[in-house]
């Protein structure tokens, strides 16, 4: 198993894809390609291994491929395929397609990963539109939200793709047999939400009766945290929305809990008491637990990591990527394509 | 100043309802309005004042409006109007309308208040839409949410109209001169969203332009947890997911956070010594706090309380209606209403 790791994405690159794809090799035995400038991937290396990596270089596989650009956060995604050939993304994105690796690693331009895995490693024929797909932590271990901002503007096929797709990712990636669907909505009711939500009802609840998706009807962004359903289907403007609103809130209490605990010696011991406790919650909360987002929908494995990702983080988007290249998710879904495409859209 | 309050809406009604009122005529000196079933009112009555009430009736002034139909959560809102005439609900809204209150709180169905607030007391001549805003508590102290629920599909329109609406509202409510209005977006760079974020953005700026609005920008969802903007400018489907996904966030953290602190006999020791600290953040979140949600663009003052409300709440909710009908908020939408309606859609 050998995953592309680009190089040069991300807040912290490319030390932090650096150690990260070396925490990588060492636990879970990868190989790796460094996609990015050699001579700083070769300085991030020697600080790894100060003695020259040699005792490494014996068991741990990886190559590094040169490139003399870097994808920005400010990079226009259209203009980045076109106009940065040479770039660690969409170099990386190249070598996946042309199989030097089985899965693609990057905590790059969100944007420009999109376009440059639709435009380069192409979405798998009859997807419509590729979708990104977090596992947010909830009380009953979590969710599958698709799509949380891949595309602001969805048409009901895209929505039902989108079910069907975090369906297949669920049941291999979670290990649940047939996952709840749930279509994000402002009520339970059937009948609610806009016009996209309605039509989506209807495809889904087909698809439902048809014994292909265990559909559980409309649910609110409530259950998405206190549980009920496995994969929550939305548009990417309202997901983004939601998501970003979780975190928000998340931030903002558990920066309320900390000065709780620095307002006196008495509420120091209190902290010292519960430490253990709230390092659990933090790490269940954690980010860097759980890696990276999966790009559903593009013929070879994608995974998007956090741009803020450490060496910690991109080491389980490492991880993610290999579990999903090994999944057997692309499979589902082009083995399945025919029951997840409208019939009167099929010309592409 | 008369509050009429909707004694048979709510979880809890009518007993929440009944005691919140005389809370609210005890604290703040209101006169209240009990509309409702008149034998089950007084019984409530009698069990706040087991002794007749003789004390209290001498400076509590209240009337009870007897009805014999109460709204459940389960009626559809488009038929309560024409189907339960003698309802607490459309009863109390027709004598908001005549004048017998100053303005009127309701636990109830939301839907049938909405369209009951439409149909009987009206919208200020040229808003489009009545919009729900609740204060969501944040790390400033709070930023307003308009829409929440009210309109799951929009114009830009009404998008614009609700930015003046809740401009006015934070500005006369939480005393914020120039309140920072933010147009909620899945990114903070113009042209981000959908056609309808893209085509409000442009309204919002010349409104600012001209000098009518202090438009900010686009904002994420974070930014209304951590601050940064006073009114976040939504469709009410996108904002009925915001804010029951930042509720659903908080319930589960908080429903995290029992079982750390009752793990062992150290740990409880740890919840005494925070105690006060974690009371002070549950009242910060608390929407007992807060009271209820204003129904904002209806020619009267319309509070939508929680509908699992209770007395404290009810109380909170009253006040807050007493504000909302001495801030003059409606004078202010009404006084301004050529610049915050589009000319060409000016035909009713």
């Amino acid at each position: 198993m050998k995953i592309i790791v680009d190089a040069m994405g991300g807040d912290f690159a490319p030390k932090a894809a650096v150690e990260g794809a070396f925490l990588a090799m060492r636990e879970f035995g990868v190989e790796t390609v460094l996609v990015g400038d050699k001579r700083e991937i070769e300085t991030c290396i020697k600080q790894i291994d100060p003695a020259g990596n040699k005792a490494d270089k014996g068991h741990l596989l990886y190559d590094i491929v040169h490139t003399t650009q870097a994808v920005t956060m400010e990079d226009d995604p259209a203009r980045v395929i076109r106009e940065k050939k040479d770039s660690s993304l969409v170099v990386g994105l190249t070598l996946l397609r042309d199989g030097f690796g089985d899965a693609f690693v990057s905590a790059g331009n969100t944007g420009a990963l999109l376009s440059g895995a639709t435009l380069i490693t192409k979405r798998i024929r009859g997807i419509r539109r590729a979708a990104l797909s977090p596992v947010i932590p909830n009380k009953e271990g979590g969710a599958l939200l698709v799509d949380c901002g891949a595309n602001a503007e969805c048409t009901p096929e895209y929505l039902m793709q989108f079910a069907f797709m975090g369906s297949y990712y669920v049941n291999r990636m979670l290990n649940i047999e047939k996952p709840r669907i749930g279509l994000l909505n402002n009520g339970t009711e059937a009948g609610k939400g806009t016009q996209l939500q309605r039509d989506t009802y209807e495809l889904l609840q087909a698809a439902h009766e048809a014994g292909k998706l265990n559909f559980i009807g409309n649910v609110e962004a409530r259950s998405v945290l206190l549980g009920g359903v496995d994969v929550v289907v939305t548009d990417g403007f309202t997901g983004n929305v939601l998501l970003k609103g979780i975190e928000g809130t998340a931030m903002f209490l558990m920066g309320e809990l900390k000065p709780i605990f620095k307002r006196s010696a008495k509420t120091k011991v209190a902290a010292l008491l519960v430490r253990s406790g709230l390092m659990g919650l933090k790490a269940k909360l954690d980010v860097s637990e759980h890696g990276g987002t999966a790009l559903l929908g593009i013929t070879k494995p994608v995974i998007k990591a956090h741009g803020n990702s450490d060496a910690k983080t991109m080491r389980s988007a490492i991880r993610q990527a290999r579990e999903l290249a090994q999944s057997g998710i692309i499979e589902d879904i082009t083995a399945n394509i025919d029951a997840i495409k409208l019939k009167q859209t099929d010309g592409e």
